[in-house]
């Protein structure tokens, strides 16, 4: 059988060696002849799993110890609700950076809890999508916390430098960014990703917190699953985890650090990226309308300037083993998702098709 | 190797031969040479797949037509935070009626957002833990609606009648008893329930809710992902849902519909349930604090009246392939959670296992 390459923005691809791993002990994990699925999350044995998968994770993404590493329920859209609500304070005021779909959506809900300013990075007028000026250090001391998203899943714009907002928290949405390079983890009051793109399956959401931001307290009026002081004192646990989701977080922290943590990752992030571009830019018969400097590593956005010939594509690529390249509903064309389990022989594979049919299909 | 049986509360035994199907599926899922966890949700075969996981459902425990059946994120706790923000209506207050730990926990995380009163079903000064009179229809009128939870799974203290509460909208936290026998579900405005006990793995939430009730707009002041309305114009789909978990699901309603449904199931549970209380009854040396007619069905608990003897009892056990036994840390004690999923041969193997340990320790 051919190989076949997934290119789904999430659920995505996720490492072929952590899927044989939870097959293969699916019915009796660590030889407790039970699933991992069955035991308690209270247990000797989760436990110590999940306190493994956070020394995994603070060393594979250089966490700071003065950060607390949460796994929630709910995806980045609950934590779009439970930022305002936990992070709120004397300002009663936050802004939202907005440079595409995801970053407006998170802004929409937040206003449904907070006052809120919003201010689009997109520079207007231009040809490609490009972010413009990050500095925000003059107006950020007026709000609580300001919230972007490195990048933006739909569009493909990754934003690659960090806000400059002074002193003011700073919170990021890197659902789809999130340990696909190293980041400077301390300029972040909190950054979150929902799992299914960079971490594991869908239903878990990571929370990498600064301590001094855990000022809520029991009687917050917030739901208590997702009151990051209370969420913090029990460990992620005050309710049922979705334990399997964290079990296999954890093995796709294992499964990393074992091929060469972050370096190795971001070198390979990069070679698929830029493979992808160059070919992109050779190209007269694909076009990509970001600017160069916003290119998602993560998520590549093209088009052939002709919908009945971008389905014709989409169709021909799954034909060929490479699945789910249909762009967003809200953005036509073709988006190839290459998170960090894509492997490199799967971007070779998609430029390869590529070449083949603008051939065949080149009027 | 022996029998192993797992009689842990949450996340619970699952069906082995869902396990297996999983297992055998899990790298590569109805030929798509991908896994179900790696799909997009809004592709075609996952759409198709949880279509299915509904109409089994409904079909399985007969959910009437006027119902909406949704697949949320949070677990129950987090339903206990977006009942009261989604069924609130014009008394602006709500009634909980409280029988245990986890109806006590809903009416305190409900009252972070709501004006309620609470009412205490046991009654006082009995020997035994045992439910009064359920009839609440002269007073639920003052009330927008009123919550109980029919299994209290830490007590082991279960209320079979479903409480008279009148043209008031009645709401059942049935987390430890979905499933295990047939209910009347109009009688209900809303049930809901984590999972992870009878019908799948732990990260997914059901709920089961009148469409009258779904008089929520996109502008009221609700997370979008608890928001009735929005998720069930939305197929549960406003976010990335927990697909795996949604999955497995779908393979546990087709189990037990292929093992004859309900009946089939409702008679294995009252023989598995009165096996163990009928040995309880006649043991000196075990004691259950339940009233007969409020005896769970779904967890039986009992002591020896001794910790110590309890630990040791617990230890053993494990020895013999009688895991999770533990009493949950506020009750202390054993609990055997007998789950639709635990076999009679699990309870045999319990009982035989209880014989043994009462003639080795008598005193």
């Amino acid at each position: 059988m051919q190989d076949v390459f997934n290119f789904s923005a999430g659920p995505a691809t996720m490492p072929k060696a952590v899927l044989e791993k939870a097959q293969q002990e699916l019915l009796n994990w660590q030889n407790l002849h039970t699933s991992v699925m069955e035991v308690s999350h209270r247990g000797e044995a989760f436990m110590k799993m999940v306190a493994e998968a956070e020394q995994n994770l603070r060393k594979l993404y250089h966490v700071p110890d003065n950060y607390k590493i949460l796994f929630l329920q709910g995806g980045a859209r609950g934590q779009f609700a439970a930022i305002p609500m936990n992070l709120l304070g004397k300002n009663q005021k936050a802004l939202y950076l907005t440079s595409g779909h995801w970053s407006k959506l998170a802004a929409q809900e937040a206003r449904l809890f907070a006052n809120l300013d919003e201010i689009d990075l997109l520079e207007q007028g231009k040809d490609t999508l490009q972010v413009g000026q990050l500095d925000f250090s003059d107006i950020a001391s007026k709000y609580d916390y300001v919230h972007y998203c490195p990048n933006e899943t739909i569009s493909g714009v990754e934003i690659f430098d960090v806000p400059n907002v002074g002193n003011t928290v700073l919170v990021a949405d890197m659902s789809s960014c999130i340990l696909s390079r190293q980041i400077d983890i301390s300029k972040f009051g909190m950054i979150y990703a929902g799992a299914q793109k960079n971490l594991g399956p869908s239903g878990i959401t990571l929370v990498i917190i600064r301590e001094d931001l855990l000022t809520q307290t029991e009687q917050s009026k917030i739901p208590s699953i997702w009151n990051y002081t209370v969420q913090a004192n029990r460990d992620s646990m005050i309710n049922t985890p979705p334990t399997f989701a964290w079990y296999l977080c954890g093995l796709v922290f294992e499964h990393w650090l074992a091929q060469g943590g972050l370096p190795a990752i971001e070198v390979q992030n990069k070679e698929k990226a830029l493979l992808l571009y160059t070919y992109l830019d050779e190209s007269d018969f694909y076009h990509n309308n970001v600017a160069v400097e916003n290119r998602s590593e993560m998520n590549v956005t093209f088009t052939t300037g002709d919908s009945e010939l971008d389905k014709c594509f989409v169709a021909e690529a799954q034909e060929h083993g490479l699945l789910a390249l249909k762009g967003h509903k809200v953005q036509g064309g073709m988006r190839a998702s290459i998170y960090n389990a894509m492997p490199l022989s799967g971007v070779v594979a998609l430029v390869t098709f590529m070449e083949y049919f603008a051939n065949t299909h080149k009027k």
